[in-house]
């Protein structure tokens, strides 16, 4: 035994004994000692960045609330709770496994119902040193992410009930599988598609299940008139709309940077200033485009510009330079987010918060231009086409997929339960007919029915 | 000397000398060296965590705000900060001396004035490795939560003079004792009591307060009828106080993931799952009950679910099991919730916000119910009835404790200056009458008072 | 080669070769080894601190939004978004080379177009170990909150293009000079002046660009009588000003903590303790004085107050003990807000949110206390005049630059592009003149005039 490797033997056995190096010498997580401090810092990055995370919900209620009308807020507010315990629980039950389970290239069959030792049944976890529980808690809030966007896109038509329900499947088997097949070890990860931090994973299956829903549930009333053009049925709140959507850009900091599960330093660097930076050029991208397009700045389309740029930058954060960031995966989404919010409106799909075109669009171009702009294997980097073709592929796949599941999920929900209120209750507003809450009783909104009075615990 | 004794003191001569491992060779703190990574760890941990229990302070803002009248809000935003100021002065001057330092089984009578170097005087802090600074700094968060409930249930009728009042004394020696028996090493410590991060530390006392506060104050005007029967008077703004209930949820995971002071990775793991799964399912508990009795789901009722299951899963986070979280900790205080909230109104004890249910009582059916689930030592983890009976006669003894300090003091605050304004300012609104502000000038809210005019900063 | 020294030679090279001691052996970051724990766990202090930074921006649109009229709130918001998206691009070109670049005792005039590996050209960040986007992220926010402090006091008059050009070039050229003379190794730091987190580099120069500002703009329509006594235009929504001020806190603790860009044990638990008890102390001094000026506790005296506790202990909290912290940064800077905003008002300064008194004098006055209270070389601890000198130049010669540059400035995008809206835009609110939308179009505000019905996100 040569003497260097003695030493280093020698101090691997001290670090077992002396606690100030083997810093957490309190047995083993999941089957693995906790002997390193490298387990406890990653440990600690990646729980923190899922409380950030976890704050996005407040952020999409408030967004979703801010751009819907006052007598639908207290049903916004439902959903956006009623989404999270729902997906809480689809995801403990099965998801997780399906998602991270070793099984086949289409989903994962073990370890449904975490445990916090079942850390040998998810192959694809074995690039993080966190425990199983908070690689699970941190993927439970981008289920619970994926699950919110749709509930923007339905509001002020959708039965509560039915909401529920799509939440609970889509968390439960249809998120985990693109999960499975892109993070998970399946056919697109087979294949070399990269998507860092979900932009395809996380926004766009969550985009194209609105899409989906908003196909199968139809207009709001009042949206389009006999001719067909669209009415403008303004958002109530919009100060309350930006406060979400700065809460969502500081949770975007944990979903992005905490996505290696892990802290390493150069991807906390560089994830940091790229969302940083195409969260900024696509707010700038949006506010020019619609000052150019209505002669004026328009909050809900520089919000909206915002949120874009971050849902381009996630699948690449990690992967390309900032200069590609501001222009690619920022100013552009900018763009073209006003454009794609123009065009649903006007092919009558109605999605009164825009979530289809900033999480599904958005999404897929930034998964695409990532096989141009990755640094390592990018076609402008000369990497060839192989990225790009693996990136389009994805794309496509995961849209065919959602869009087969979302349409026969949310006619199989309307068949059994309904998914659209009546058109009585839709005009009085959904608080009153879904909840009997009035969201603002002293405020004199003029719709507002509220029709009951009954215990509550804010009275 | 044996030579693996050898390499380790070597080892640990060399962590002084070389930084790289001895990481924060920055002199002492408290006395101690500070050369372990532990040390940095674990005061990273406890800081961050301490901030997002800050941050606690606004969701406990726009709950309570939210689910009062648009009249009260100012007053209710005042106490909220001014309760803040109280405690930190008051957890400052005596508190967290009578709450760590050593004395006898009642209270610590050392450490008072809290400066960098104190280290030696708080026997209790001894299992964790942060500054003394930092341990004040957290636990202040804490005291500031127990203060802060009150504020909630003694909303619109409160003389915002005597909440300052109440809230020094309670952050100086009452909520500091309770403390010490619990967490200090007192009499309950000493008989076997757990509460991880505080369900009756810190809720359960905050809560029997309340219920002290109301008792002495009395009902809204018009709670009531002639009959006894409960009026709804409605929260004003019920996005905001979803808002606040989100913000308090993201708060709660710094709450319970910090108090261990450290940074543990098993217990990072395991908290933070089990924290979300009960808030998520007593969220669902408290839908389903009240969709049972009222036939639809109240917005207010989940939100106070959620909290419930928060509070509930606080005493008992780090020791029981994922699938207990989500049933007992989670599903059972969401149902609970609902009922005591109804119990309360019934018995005319007119809380607001809900505060006693939320924080008293789902706090004591948390701490017992550890008692059952606690996975080393419950009572159907074959740990016999010893835990449970400690449980038991904490939550009772504090019950006591609180309810008798509560009454007299108010009962002074009351005698001496004086606890509820008058009449005419009730009706008028306490923004008006107290403090000349008014919440929402130009919203028309029909009985918003706004008598005077005079310099504002924002005006 | 006495043993000692082999042995921690030994060591050195084991650590680069056993993964869990040399945590993040993946390479080189910035041209130097990331070998180190430290490296990681500054890394993750000061970008988590960035974020929690970052959120301040939620913080300011909030409390301005809250403390302006409600025809005006989109604009707020815009600007809010906007200064962000200008100081990300003008930081990122110039400023931080600027700012942090070698160069003379008044600009640097390296490392423009920060990339990843740009790190020697900055030599004033020696004495932090985090890569060089990472110390760009975080300073990028601390140039934002400068920029976005102006918008407070400018609002509700001042047209949206021209504050899009001062935010520019305030972040591409004058604040990166204050910050290179105090942090980058310029004269101010070669005269000894100590700013922590910066009083005077971020607070009080966006103090004193927001009193330029203001100068130049004029008063708002309708704020001065005929005999220019100031009339009260009360803020339209205090309980989100409450949330705003109170997310500024919670962001704050990142702001001062994370000043140091790295995790230091004993540092971050005395800032943390003197950054909580000043705010505290100072709202409460604000209150107090409000309270025996106008007769009742004024919500907006006490917000202001808390932030201007803030702003004073920004630059000491590494430097002062607590009991300072509390009177002389905490309670003597809510005093002396209270009585600037009056005095400002007085002399036909009109600033709608106060953020002349609360972030340039409050900043200056923390900045001179700082020559008093230093615990090593104030002139109250025997450091003799030296340090209080440094102070009174810095604090002096800041004002001076600031208002000089910000007169030109002004000026010219005064004579170019014009500064100020029209009077019929200023009646009819900025919302509908500069942006077209409204931001509450369901809650009756009179003079709420929306003009236009267009396509929007959020409709």
């Amino acid at each position: 035994m040569p003497r260097r490797l003695r030493t280093v033997a020698a101090l691997a056995l001290a670090m077992m004994l002396f606690p100030a190096i083997a810093y957490a010498l309190d047995g083993r997580v999941d089957g693995r000692p906790v002997s390193e401090v490298r387990v406890v810092v990653d440990t600690m990055w990646t729980t923190m960045a899922g409380f950030l995370v976890f704050l996005m919900q407040a952020g999409f209620a408030m967004v979703e609330g801010g751009f819907t009308r006052a007598k639908n807020v207290v049903n916004i507010m439902m959903k956006n709770i009623g989404d999270f315990s729902m997906a809480s629980l689809g995801f403990w039950i099965l998801g997780f496994g399906i998602m991270f389970g070793s099984g086949n290239a289409f989903l994962g069959t073990t370890g449904f119902f975490v445990l916090p030792d079942t850390g040998d049944l998810y192959p694809p976890l074995g690039t993080t040193s966190v425990p199983t529980l908070t690689a699970w808690f941190f993927q439970l809030m981008f289920c619970a992410t994926a699950a919110t966007i749709v509930s923007g896109a339905m509001a002020e038509r959708t039965k509560f009930v039915s909401f529920l329900i799509f939440s609970f499947f889509v968390s439960l088997v249809f998120y985990p599988m693109v999960g499975h097949w892109i993070w998970g070890g399946g056919w697109l990860s087979a294949l070399g598609m990269q998507d860092f931090a979900g932009a395809t994973v996380v926004h766009s299956t969550g985009g194209w299940f609105a899409l989906a829903g908003v196909i199968v549930l139809g207009p709001r009333l009042g949206k389009y008139d006999e001719l067909g053009r669209p009415q403008a049925l303004p958002g109530h709140n919009l100060m309350l709309a930006t406060l979400g959507a700065l809460i969502l850009w500081f949770g975007w900091f944990g979903f992005n940077t905490g996505s290696i599960m892990g802290a390493r330093v150069s991807d906390m660097a560089l994830i940091a200033a790229n969302t940083s930076l195409a969260a900024a050029a696509s707010a700038a991208g949006a506010t020019v485009t619609a000052w150019v397009m209505f002669s004026k700045p328009d909050l809900t389309m520089t919000l909206n510009g915002a949120l874009a740029g971050l849902v381009a930058i996630t699948g690449a954060c990690a992967f390309v330079e900032p200069w590609a960031a501001i222009l690619f995966f920022g100013f552009m989404p900018g763009v073209v987010v006003v454009l794609s919010v123009l065009a649903f409106d006007w092919i009558q799909i109605d999605d009164p918060v825009g979530a289809i075109s900033v999480h599904g669009v958005s999404g897929a171009l930034g998964t695409v231009l990532l096989g141009l702009f990755h640094v390592e294997s990018g076609l402008f980097y000369g990497g060839g086409i192989s990225l790009l073709w693996a990136q389009v592929v994805g794309v496509v796949s995961v849209f065919a997929f959602c869009m087969v599941s979302g349409l026969v999920l949310f006619n199989v929900i309307k068949s059994v339960v309904g998914l659209r209120v009546s058109p009585e209750g839709e005009i009085a507003g959904l608080d009153a007919t879904e909840h009997g809450n009035d969201g603002y009783p002293e405020f004199g909104i003029p719709d507002a029915v509220f029709q009951e009075r009954r215990p509550q615990s804010g009275s």
